[in-house]
């Protein structure tokens, strides 16, 4: 049922609109998304309502719009160069690379059963397995059986070999060059030139990297970097008093190995960031703050609330820095899973920029005539998770009484602000000024920059759900009476309730609806 | 004047939070800026108009928001891999690298002087060009003479020289690697093995590029081709009729070997563009009408429109696919220059992906009953070049006459919807309860979704030129007859006149001064 859901959702996001595979006529690309005509709104509409929540509607936080390519140092500073890796490892029965860490657990000296699609591939891997490393394994069928787990504690999640490579810490950040220069081509003229002659492995290595060191610059990882980087430009700029935010949303970048559940993880994503700096000491009562604040937002916009929870990392989940962190976490068709973190990163960011920079990254308090560095609360949410969250939280089977007897009708009860299509603007046929009428209602909405759609096509029936299937939580209907005496319908999405009002009222109407 | 203006604009920028040099701390980042909290504001209002004016109050227009990374072959069906390039060249003699199409212009046989920073350098590249082109030239100071130019064309910009490297093409993408894989690693693995033995400089250079090149990937340098990519989708999933465009804003990435004129050229920059889908036959009219529609629209939220023209493309400045273009231009400090291209592309773009891909990218007309493949005027715009242009056309400095004196305010004439704050709300004095009921007035306008900002620092009049020079368009004062009979001043930016109003009107008030 729950991964039928979520096939439901994705081939309604690819049917409707909402979320194609990029580039998928050229067979598409590993986990990149487009958002569609109705994607694309619904994720503004979700991002704008952070940005009109946490920066617009609070006189104590302010926003940023940072680049995504950033000085190299700022990664050295903040850890990712060295740190932001994960633990590769190839089998080399089956040549699946994949995450050490992420791998079927086997205990040491384990009996294991190496499995395989067809007998063939099972035959192909017990002769390499004999040659390579001298080990004589009993076929069965598609398996292989006679193989022991190492010391590793785990085996390859696909054929349950442990025959591995070592494990290797590969960066996720992605890695180019800027400027005029051509790092392949200092690569070519060393090779040419016989540098490389004599080194070993690891020397070469680090030659190679040296070559291409100097203009590497990386995609960022995340966006909060910015945030310290500039916390004394946009303070001292705006004049700001601790305690204060400072507010991102954008993109960033990680080359995932393991992408998984649609846009839940891909290599491409949207955050929604914010770091708010408060005297040391009063950090704890606002992270407090924020998870309240934060839980509310989400649950604010969900019709099930309860499938919302907030979860404290255990002490062996917390990053070094951190000193108490939560997850908001949503429970998704497959599982718990997160959708914003909140942590307390104390005043590690901006001392770690301090130090690197030579700036001093630090705050005078006037009143209290004292100087500190502030402490960080971060609320770091997930844009295109929350797409993902509101989608499975809409979408709804029901079954409906016709004329033609039961029916299922399949609706997005998405929020009216966050819903792609306000309004939905129908002549219940396409003549008698019917049209005219309608496009008049259209062009009054277009003025007060409310997205609403005109739309002929079809019977009323087959628009309404249309309409519904796409989330639009209201439709206006032209009809004959329209012609009499100026009323319209207006139809409500979820109850499917239609009354009518006067066709002047219209767009005072939904601007209400939309407000409450 | 000008390049006083372009400093002043470019200080007030940096001093009152508009943008910053990214990652300043570290000494900046070539050409990559960030927006501050006001500049977030600014660019964020300029690109949600354009949505506004271009998607959401038109029925033929819908959006489209891709990933930045898309598949490898997307560029190379576009062209971008073979031909998006600059020809590079160095300078044997200072070093310099520089675009070959922007040196300095010589004729061949013309007698040159290479001019350096002092005497010293002078002598070094004399004694340089002696040993390694075994030319002796005559110093005069810090000027060498006797030097000719070569065939070319061009010397070094620099220092004059004719002693040259060869072209090469340097592809202006940012290309980076996806997926698990280590093209660094396999390289190593190539030279350890004595794979590179014995190859030419072109064979050694062939082969380095295809261990690196299964993984390639490169950052978009235009947001235009996946409008291209996904037309089907988008054309089939919202059942749109030719004529109809798609609209996409986001972030574009150009390896620029010139970048100038602050956020004028940078290597990461905003665009909004749009394709716009049409019969073949109706492109001319087409292209017409969206260069009025363009140009009307870049001039409604301008004071001086006359800084804005339509110039045609020559025909030997035309893309090879391209029937007809048009610059929208503005006259900078430094002059005229582009801010929007609109171009008939015809069908070259998507007869180009339809080949690579083997999709049918065609319409069928259902009246007409034909296919055929549309034609494509393209409105490209740019969002950071908007910023700019609407910074530099609102900066003033004016005299005015104060109780001191003569005064210059510095004032930004910024069209208020793109003005980063709507209203500033002044309490006169920081007590008699003024602070307290202009706390309310903000709640009002936050609740409303309007960008309000309580400010209590300093004199009232030393507020309102703050407000003057971030180009606040409104501030409403509370003052001691507020606290008798309930009404406020409000203040116009431009003219500086105020008058009093209810302060129960002051949402609604600034609500209509907005629309209008």
């Amino acid at each position: 049922m729950s991964s039928d859901l979520m096939q439901k959702v994705i081939s309604l996001c690819k049917r409707r609109g909402f979320v194609f595979q990029s580039s998928e006529i050229y067979g598409g690309l590993r986990s990149a998304y487009d958002y569609g005509p109705l994607g694309v709104e619904l994720k503004r509409n979700l991002m704008n309502r952070w940005w009109r929540d946490m920066v617009h509607s609070r006189e104590d936080v302010v926003g940023l719009d940072a680049s995504i390519i950033m000085h190299p140092r700022v990664w050295q500073a903040s850890g990712h160069l060295a740190g932001f890796s994960d633990p590769l490892v190839d089998c080399k029965v089956c040549k699946e690379r994949f995450r050490a860490d992420k791998a079927t657990r086997a205990a040491p000296g384990e009996a294991l059963t190496l499995a395989f699609a067809d007998k063939g591939r099972a035959k192909v891997a017990q002769a390499l397995i004999a040659e390579q490393f001298g080990r004589e394994l009993d076929r069965r069928g598609k398996t292989l059986i006679g193989a022991v787990a190492g010391d590793r504690g785990y085996v390859c999640p696909v054929c349950g070999s442990p025959f591995l490579s070592e494990e290797r810490q590969f960066n996720l950040m992605f890695r180019t060059s800027l400027g005029a220069v051509d790092p392949m081509g200092a690569v070519a003229n060393a090779i040419e030139s016989g540098e490389f002659a004599g080194l070993s492995g690891a020397e070469l290595r680090q030659k190679l990297d040296g070559l291409t060191k100097d203009s590497a610059v990386y995609l960022r990882p995340e966006t909060a970097q910015a945030m310290f980087v500039q916390f004394q430009n946009v303070q001292q700029s705006m004049a700001m008093k601790v305690p204060f935010g400072i507010a991102q949303m954008g993109k960033s970048f990680r080359n995932e190995i393991t992408v998984e559940h649609f846009i839940f993880r891909s290599c491409e994503f949207e955050q929604m960031e914010m770091e708010f700096f408060c005297e040391p000491g009063t950090d704890a009562e606002w992270l407090e703050y924020w998870c309240q604040q934060r839980m509310g937002w989400w649950t604010r916009y969900a019709n099930e609330p309860d499938r919302f929870r907030l979860r404290p990392h255990e002490p062996d989940e917390l990053a070094h820095y951190a000193k108490g962190c939560y997850d908001i976490e949503y429970l998704y068709p497959w599982g718990w899973g997160e959708l914003e973190g909140i942590a307390n990163r104390t005043d590690y960011d901006l001392k770690k920029h301090a130090e690197s920079s030579g700036s001093k990254l630090e705050y005078f308090d006037p009143v209290k005539r004292q100087r500190y560095t502030p402490f960080v609360i971060e609320p770091a949410a997930g844009a295109t998770r929350g797409v993902l969250v509101y989608l499975i939280d809409a979408y709804r089977e029901e079954q409906v009484e016709g004329a033609k007897g039961t029916d299922t009708r399949v609706v997005l009860k998405l929020h009216p602000q966050l819903a792609p299509i306000k309004v939905a603007v129908l002549p219940l046929v396409k003549k008698n000024g019917m049209p005219e009428k309608a496009r008049a209602v259209v062009e009054a909405f277009f003025e007060r920059g409310i997205n609403a759609k005109y739309d002929e096509q079809h019977a009323i029936g087959k628009r309404y759900r249309r309409h519904d299937e796409i989330g639009t939580p209201w439709c206006l209907t032209i009809d004959g009476e329209t012609l009499e005496n100026d009323t319209i319908t207006i139809r409500d999405r979820d109850s499917m309730a239609q009354r009518r009002i006067s066709i002047g009222d219209a767009v005072t109407e939904i601007e209400g609806l939309l407000r409450d």
